[in-house]
């Protein structure tokens, strides 16, 4: 693999300290500090004009004066001097900056010019950019630590709780919060590759981090906190490399709700995409989401020790009845599944505990048991090689400071030997000895009992998804679309844009008479529909625009003259196309296909059952286009309201292929119009229960204004 | 009020401690060891023959040695002893025993019958006792440990963390359970009066201790971990004082899933009613539930440090712009609302706060804000006086040994005066100090963030709930059932047993004819609808047994024959009552209404709107009998489809008192027959769109065996 374009800015040879400082009560100082008391192994360069060394180090009058090149400044110099700063670095020849200053775009007003002159200049020179208004990073394994952040200090003994030797790396849009994650980490015996602050991303951004650590060999799970990707393609970009890497990515995507978005959006002065788009990026590339720093670090902790899953059976070791029983009700409510054992093992597993033990799932072997004997270990030994079970979670208590019932060496061979994920759960806190034993195992050690069943079910998760194949990317290449199209695209014109991406034949006409109308039914055979065609009436059951179920000649005569009086009464300056003459379809059940176009990851299709299982329940799954037809038939069966299609209360099973190509269709359609289309709503979409195919009874495209 | 029947049980004078042993490497030396160690101010009365003295205290011969009244004896002998052990002691006069001892009913076979002769012996002497298979119990307060579990093992400066003087009473089926939650709890800085293991509870059970810690002035929240309730009544009767009296009871209920219901059965050697059912009654009386040690232990927290808030509308000041946002997004996915300030407020607010900082809720008082100055306790002072929130979250990182962003006496005042409840979450993991800072100020510090969510919601459920009048508990009267009832009850037969309590008029006719059915229906008026009527045909429309919509004569004689040739050929040797004639309903929403008869808790109503959303969400709402209109109609309210009873996409609401009255008179019925009930099933009640109230169009009850 060729050399990273980010290498030097995570492992530089030598780093520019601009301004720094002897002070340790000021920001330039304790980065100085930090960088020399973590063990920076490379060159380190203080810049001022007003020492000539601070602590033993030679200090430069200017970057200039350096006289070789740098890869890395640090930058804390009030915001005014930043730009005129990075100028000079970039002359110099230094690669990267980091810069830590506030006071720019997240101010607003005025800032946010400065922050335009720092991306005029890494633009115009080359020069790479972290931050402003970041944290800096620590490198861990380099020792580098360009941070602030008293989270990184130095302290005793940290490496001997590990818990595994593969390591998270984590891209922070908030320092606080991606120091923070680190600390709680550390404390749970995971160790990290890079922990970075991304700051205000006015040059280099998330996406940008997020390809490095996919790439990089030191990382083995990204953790991303993340309030608005500025780059969507690249991000979706690099989310794709690590899918197929099958390197997990964990994500932490604040700003969902209302009142967090809008606190997100002046945090990070900058808008982003909905919550719906994000989701349904991370869907498609098996992110794994958490919504709190513990269940992200427990989400880490198994993928970091763990090897997927062949499926979701569990198995239970446990001392305490009661802990056993509980953690049995935590995996199947995160959809895990806890089987009752086969007579032959549970035979087996009885010669192993006590005579008061029970040998079911959860496998009880008593406080006794696991006391006075190794009734855990051998249980455990005994269950893993069964294949009963996907995977084991082991509950013991870990609170004692000199005994525990964790044998290091057996739990790493059984590990080993069964290929399964195990973990463990400890329901009193685990002391500093605790911790220390079972990271002897290789396990990672849960204190929060949610969190177990959690971050297992998670780990069956990603398994499933990277079993799928990822959908290909390509695109059609189709006409422009005609420059003088409305905003609003009724039913017939929406069905006739889209009628080249291999949409299904339409049974309708656009009738601009009652004589004319009853020609088209007399063509298409009745019973019909009309429908008003105006781009001017959205609602047309309200506009009295539908009538439905008409039967011959007479009554669509009539039904022609009443809509368009309707229509007419219900608005007067409505211009009015004609009215849709359509074949009734026969019965089905009515889906919702849809699309927003996002603006940070574009078209984003979606789909459910129509209805209050929509509009009442929420019940939709959304997918970035374009989506593949495996994708999308998917899409469906990932609906909770799923069963009404596949033969709920003794009903036939209906073929969901005719949908599953037309939302692959679709997301064609949409992709190519993407610069101009806006939204688009199919509603109802009728899937016949005859197996005849489907009806599109209702079309709607919006475009950008 | 009088003393309790357990006072003596809680806080004994004396304790005896059978076959008491100096040698710590056993249970009964353990015993003695942690209740000298612990304090015990009472006598201490060791019973072993062997020996003179154990450790200076005089050692006695036997339990009638000592010669005066014993309130408590430790019994941890083995099993083949105890109930011998336990008659010696009620005739030397002793009050309470508390049985450690295992290998009775939870071994199954033989050790059974030992379980009942303990049984035996506390109903003839009136003896009472706790156990056996328990872990005993801990008396804070007291400093009495009648317990081997190593957690209440002492320590220094324990006491220094305490966020409250108010405490948490434990009451726990599982003993290493019950001991971890105080072992968290502690760590968090929560008080605790008594942690009870009460083991097999073949005597004393958990609805008299949850009585006694009802009444107990020294408990101000009570923690029930609960596997299996042995005496449902008097587990209500406890639940509806504590509701009465606002005293918060935190319930965590395992064996919710198969899995972990198996091994609750056969850990507890009792079976257990549903989880349904517990829910149900958890719901009326205003329980907390909790899924996980440590939320069990954040709820917990904010009810021992918070008053009841008056709305769910929650202000957030952060020192982290991206924790702020986190935790807006947290607080709105658990239902509470984060709203945006006034103009004023956010005026006042600036005022402050540096000039970077966002005066919006989450409040950004911003890290600089926060550390050079007392920004963090300025916000909250000017927040908590606001009429626009409710509650107050503050966001610290606790993680310093050395500085705290809190000052623990304006933060006293500041909660004092505004008498609303607040709580801080610590981003980073807290150190001592930082605990024992937020500690000072007397508010409960979450290191979880969901448990921020989950607590404060949970704290606004609770003050909603207790805001609601307790549904009366009479019932009525009525005359008993025949005696030759058969064990199911169709539609017609269940709806004139239902009759007398207030039904809403049917208008149906069985018919034993064609001719009595065209009779009927002429009677009634058409259309009508006609069904099978026979015990032994449950499932009518897939035997042929129903035919709708009937217009006039000719049909209904058609209608009839049809129907009975079906029946027929559908099961040859039914038995047919008749063909039951029925006036179609006008249109409505279908509602399903229910009763299970619990074993534990008896009678248990369900609602959910019929159909899907019943089958396919699971969305129904459960009540125990009986349950007034009131109630009833907060259960209709609850269900997620409510929006389908109350104007969903434009439709008019729908008065919901008929429906209520049903809900409330059914109630009362399968309350009166609850010995011989056991299912009722109303499918559908149709509750008409009109407003001419409501139909029962099926109806089935079913009786035990």
């Amino acid at each position: 693999m060729n050399r990273h374009s980010l290498q030097s800015f995570f492992w530089p040879q030598s780093i520019a300290v601009l301004g720094a400082s002897p002070d340790l009560h000021r920001i330039r100082g304790r980065l100085l500090h930090q960088l020399r008391e973590n063990g920076y192994p490379g060159r380190i360069l203080p810049i001022n004009p007003s020492y000539q060394d601070i602590a033993g180090l030679r200090c430069y009058d200017s970057i200039g004066a350096v006289g070789e090149p740098v890869d890395l400044a640090l930058v804390a110099i009030p915001a005014a001097g930043v730009a005129p700063a990075l100028e000079e670095c970039a002359r110099a020849g230094v690669k990267n900056a980091l810069i830590i200053s506030s006071g720019f775009a997240e101010e607003g007003g005025a800032a946010r010019d400065m922050q335009a002159a720092l991306v005029e200049v890494t633009q115009r020179t080359g020069i790479r950019a972290c931050g402003p208004n970041c944290e800096g990073y620590f490198n861990a394994l380099g020792r580098i630590a360009t941070t602030f952040s008293p989270t990184v200090e130095v302290k005793e003994d940290e490496s001997q709780n590990l818990v595994s030797h593969h390591r998270v790396g984590v891209i922070a849009q908030s320092g606080g919060i991606g120091f923070a994650l680190f600390n709680r980490g550390k404390a749970a015996g995971i160790g990290f590759s890079y922990v970075l602050s991304t700051g205000n991303e006015a040059d280099l951004n998330m996406a940008d981090f997020l390809d490095y650590m996919v790439e990089d060999t030191n990382t083995h799970v990204v953790m991303l906190f993340c309030e608005a990707v500025r780059n969507g393609p690249a991000f979706i970009a690099a989310l794709a490399k690590a899918r197929q890497l099958r390197k997990p990515v964990i994500a932490i995507k604040i700003g969902r709700s209302d009142a967090g978005s809008r606190a997100s959006a002046s945090h990070t002065a900058s808008l982003s995409g909905s919550y719906t788009a994000y989701h349904a990026v991370f869907e498609r590339y098996g992110v794994i989401e958490a919504e709190d720093p513990d269940e992200a670090v427990a989400i880490a902790g198994v993928l970091l020790t763990c090897p997927l899953p062949k499926g979701r059976r569990a198995g239970i070791i446990t001392p305490s009845g009661g802990g056993g029983a509980w953690m049995a009700d935590t995996l199947s409510l995160h959809g895990l599944v806890v089987p009752p054992l086969s007579a032959q093992t549970q035979e087996s597993l009885r010669a192993v505990m006590p005579s008061y033990g029970a040998p079911g799932n959860p496998v009880d072997v008593t406080a006794q048991g696991s006391n006075t004997g190794p009734a855990l270990m051998t249980a455990m030994e005994t269950l893993a090689q069964s294949d009963e079970i996907d995977m084991l979670v082991l509950i013991a208590s870990l609170t004692s400071e000199t005994r525990v019932s964790l044998e290091a060496t057996r739990v790493r061979a059984t590990a080993e030997r069964c290929g399964k994920p195990m973990t463990v759960w400890t329901y009193t806190l685990p002391s500093e000895f605790g911790r220390r034993s079972a990271a002897g195992c290789g396990l990672f050690v849960h204190s929060d009992l949610r969190n177990v069943g959690l971050s297992m079910s998670r780990l069956a998760g990603y398994a499933e998804t990277v079993a799928r194949p990822l959908p290909p990317s390509n695109t059609t290449t189709v006409a422009p679309l005609p420059g003088d199209l409305p905003v609003v695209l009724t039913e017939h014109r929406a069905k006739a844009l889209l009628a080249p991406f291999g949409l299904p034949e339409s049974h309708e006409r656009l009738a601009g008479s009652a004589a004319e109308a009853t020609q088209a039914a007399d063509t298409l055979g009745y019973p019909v529909a009309l429908k008003i065609a105006s781009p001017d009436i959205a609602h047309k059951t309200e506009a009295g625009g539908v009538i439905l179920g008409l039967q011959d000649q007479q009554s669509v005569v009539a039904a022609y003259d009443r809509i368009i009086a309707s229509a007419k009464r219900y608005r007067s300056d409505a211009r009015i196309e004609g009215v849709l003459v359509q074949k009734m379809a026969p019965p089905g059940r009515e889906l919702v296909i849809g699309m927003v176009n996002d603006p940070t990851f574009g078209p984003i299709m979606m789909v459910g059952l129509g209805g209050t299982m929509v509009e009442l329940m929420g019940d939709v799954v959304h997918r970035p286009a374009p989506v593949d037809v495996a994708e999308a038939a998917h899409m469906l069966q990932s609906l909770k309201s799923a069963p009404l299609l596949s033969g709920f209360r003794g009903s036939a099973p209906i073929d969901l292929t005719p949908a599953a190509e037309l939302i692959a269709n679709l997301s064609q359609a949409v992709l190519a119009y993407r610069d101009r289309i806006a939204e688009m709503e199919l509603n109802p979409v009728i899937l016949h229960d005859d197996g005849s195919g489907l009806t599109i009874a209702d079309a709607l495209i919006t475009f950008k204004e």
